[in-house]
């Protein structure tokens, strides 16, 4: 679980709501049908932009703001060291029996085509247009919470022009027109918040977990297609540590030369 | 049918009636006059940005963010499969017939080009430059959208400022003051919301059909340079599978089984 | 001529006017210093940012926007497969005549090239160097319409502060407060309706007409190549007619059997 | 010298001095203490976002948008037909004697080399890597330019914002409110028209000049290399004019006639 | 360290302190609440957007704006040239005894695999994926910054909804109308001078810290190959010069042929 994601989200609206606490009340800032107005007009605006499979997975797509990377590096460099180990004494063939092993669906796949023999040139191409696709589905998600965080304030904006504009047309009670203009205010800010601390930062979270699992992706397939033409696992260590920031290389190499003992 | 656009703008359009509704009465945030200003502001701007010819195609733009998209990748898989089967058991030529079967023009285009022995090289280079031409004619629809929503703001904004001038240079009716603002407001308000709730989302629909439509033309000339090369079916399968997201491969390979036993 | 961007600036002139009409008279809005504040204050930073040669050039460019495009891709399609009919009949040579009847003098410069049996590459080379030079002058005069659609907007705010410091410092006669904003908003006003209605929607004409320029550039390279490579007419149609949009292909068919016969 | 630099700054200062003397007088539109704040402030965010040598630089960037371009096209194109006559007739070894009459210090090198026997590959290689860290020393000059054409403004609004808390801290006298309010938009106006007239518009014409540089690094290394192929400088013609707009070709043609017979 | 980085942070802070203290005093413009409001909020969304490792990474990004660029081109320029010139006379393998000698890791490691007779193109590889993940790690550094540059008025803008929601629900005492809205924009104040001051120039010092560093890696895998290659040494100073400033590049000669005698 990606604790940040939420930690963040509520660190946020208790300072958010301590603020209005020492200036006001949180009832008086509490208004559902400016909140309706904000969420439903970026919801509406949101059914125009995406077709209808993807406005059923939202929900998909803000749950994987707080899944944990299931990745890690270390272990991944250390497992396809291992398998270039295997298949420099056994043969390729031998990792027939080290696939069932692997967790990663991803690195199973590329052991499965070099165990069948399948050409490097072709093995290159399936793997590489698997991330490519994978790297476009996940632009997809990222524009989906670009695009509400993009409408979000947007609507709010709308609401606030549906409050001064009623407002305007009936001043003859003075005395009403400041909680008017507060209430008018509120879709603004309510657009502002969940904008800022909810849409426009998880869509940077997911750019940056897309980013990560890329690395890790050109990890596997620069391990795979080295191992396939039966490179060192020395330098295969050494070429796939240059992925990794320079200090943690360290940590690796000892886990590696663990897992090479054991 | 692409339900979701319709929805989408109803439900933005009701719950913004409601909003207004609960604060004022929709007889007061009709303004006909705002409503030529911002729309016909927005039609005359789109005159100047684009040639006559895009001008009457506005119609069609719109339009094509309602059509559902066409393609079931799954089926186009399939059926390049079969194809595949064809071409390896009775020899390109026997694709002919098959030719009639296909509802997809580029793909059929594709298989003639095959049938009639033209230089892969060739087939290749036809079908890259018939998909850059597409997705170029893609990007000018995208922004005919793009330029309506980022004017329709631009002129609520021209319009305001009219009815604000207006409003300033003659104060002697303070009673006048409020109702002459809410007015000048309107314009802002309708351009606002026919941005976020029209133009912007639906640029960003159109911008999805299109890279989805993309997807499915590299699959299709994916598979037609493997029948060419005279690939195995099954490793076809392999590379095309790889464009879909991995929840739905599984089902591809029952389809294609149940076709290829068919 | 390209009459959408006359009827466009008109009808948006008359429509905003007309909004001003109803609300107020044509003669409060009219305020000359706010005018030349504001387009003086476009030309001035213009100035700044582009050589003289440029700026003596800012007519050329608007006039550019009213041309209409002069080609007409099916005829240049038309023409191409006539040479290559000659070409192929008479040997490249036998262009030479042709080219006097090209009225395009690119196209005629490429023609020239192969009858003087410049080597292909050389002629792609010479050919793709002249369209790469050609973007960069047509996006200089794009950046040209957009630094005025920016800069518009942004002395429009220049003229509207003037105003109200002048009016703030001078708070004595009420009476005079409203008319005093009114004007100082006026620039704003004509700011905000230059960029909306001439500047940025002209420059997003030019970009359009720049990319139709460069499709058939494009379309002459790749036929001209296949023509000196010899290839038959009937593929280099098919290659060529990849380029247009499948609804007017049929046409370009057609034209091409009659110029064929004739 | 680049005049219209010049020219646009004076001009727009003037307008604008004439636009605030015809509201108020010049001298309530002078305040040093925002002044201060805006250019101090616009200095101070600058510092921070370069390093100690490029803040000693700044007078050198603003220096070089009032030089004039010291290239003529048609001259440099002219010169190096006038070197492949040479190399042509007496070898590439008899461009040692031309070498000192070049100016220009680029173009000097690159003979230089070609005379030294170098591989034309690492000519290349050489003559690349050249321009393209020019071009990333001139985009380094550009961005302190934008840096400071966003901070402008920026801090134009801080010190507006220091000058609204200022009077609305202290309302006991109404009187007191207008000039108070009116130096406060001081800070926003300064930061709006150094912005507009000086930063951004001169960010553009440094871009322009290194476009214009970058297109005449090319022209060279074309030339130099054509030369050192041994290409006929008919041809060698023919390739660099491509670079030149089509108005000004023909003058180019008739000067490299008169050199060529000189 | 980056002198000026700290100077720039002083002297704004100076400036918009004596700004503050010639309209009104410090005091009133120290408000600890909007101040929580803003820095916690910008934090909240910072933790939102970035995982868990990046959260506490935040001091560290901020240190490398302080840190002095350690690279010294014209030194590394020297040293190669040094080691090309041992490799040179004394072969490859010579270049074991330098290495202890060489400072920067980079270098030293592709020393080492050069020493280790590894694969030329292997070598550019390594070196190659070095840098493009160093520059992915330091563009993610960057993107923190900015984040921080955009949440910081953002929040500022929340804050000031809360303070003006608060003030408009209750404007029974006129006289507390004013320092109500004084708090209010005060988080707006604090947001803007943060982002302009802090957060935004300091992304844009990484951006340029970042480039020079990929600049001189770019030197060193340039350098390393040619002498691996054997290249001549003056050749590789000629290659090598090319990468620094014109006016630079004649100290560099005299230094390299001081060591060269050394």
């Amino acid at each position: 679980m990606d604790i940040t994601t939420i930690i963040g989200v509520v660190l946020g609206l208790i300072l958010v709501g301590w603020g209005i606490v020492s200036n006001s009340d949180l009832g008086s800032f509490s208004d559902p049908p400016s909140f309706v107005i904000v969420i439903g007009g970026t919801l509406s605006g949101y059914m125009v932009a995406f077709p209808m499979k993807d406005v059923l997975n939202v929900g998909k797509v803000f749950s994987k703001t707080l899944k944990n990377s299931e990745f890690d590096v270390d272990q991944i460099i250390t497992k396809i060291i291992e398998l270039a180990n295997v298949a420099r004494r056994e043969g390729l063939l031998a990792l027939e029996e080290a696939v069932s092993e692997i967790k990663d669906d991803f690195l199973q796949k590329g052991v499965m085509l070099i165990v069948d023999g399948t050409d490097p040139e072709l093995v290159k191409n399936i793997m590489e247009t698997e991330i490519e696709n994978l790297a476009d589905r996940h632009a997809k998600n990222r524009s989906m919470l670009e695009m509400m965080g993009s409408l979000c304030p947007a609507f709010g904006m709308v609401g606030t022009l549906i409050g001064l504009v009623a407002m305007l047309q009936n001043l003859s009670d003075p005395s009403a027109i400041g909680p008017a203009m507060a209430v008018a205010l509120l879709t603004t800010f309510y657009g502002s918040l969940f904008a800022n601390l909810v849409f426009i930062p998880m869509a940077s979270k997911l750019a940056l977990k897309s980013n990560e699992e890329m690395l890790i992706r050109n990890v596997m397939i620069e391990g795979l297609l080295s191992i396939q033409a039966g490179e060192n696992p020395r330098i295969i260590e050494e070429k796939l540590k240059v992925f990794l920031p320079p200090s943690v290389r360290k940590t690796v190499g000892t886990q590696e030369a663990k897992s090479d003992n054991g």
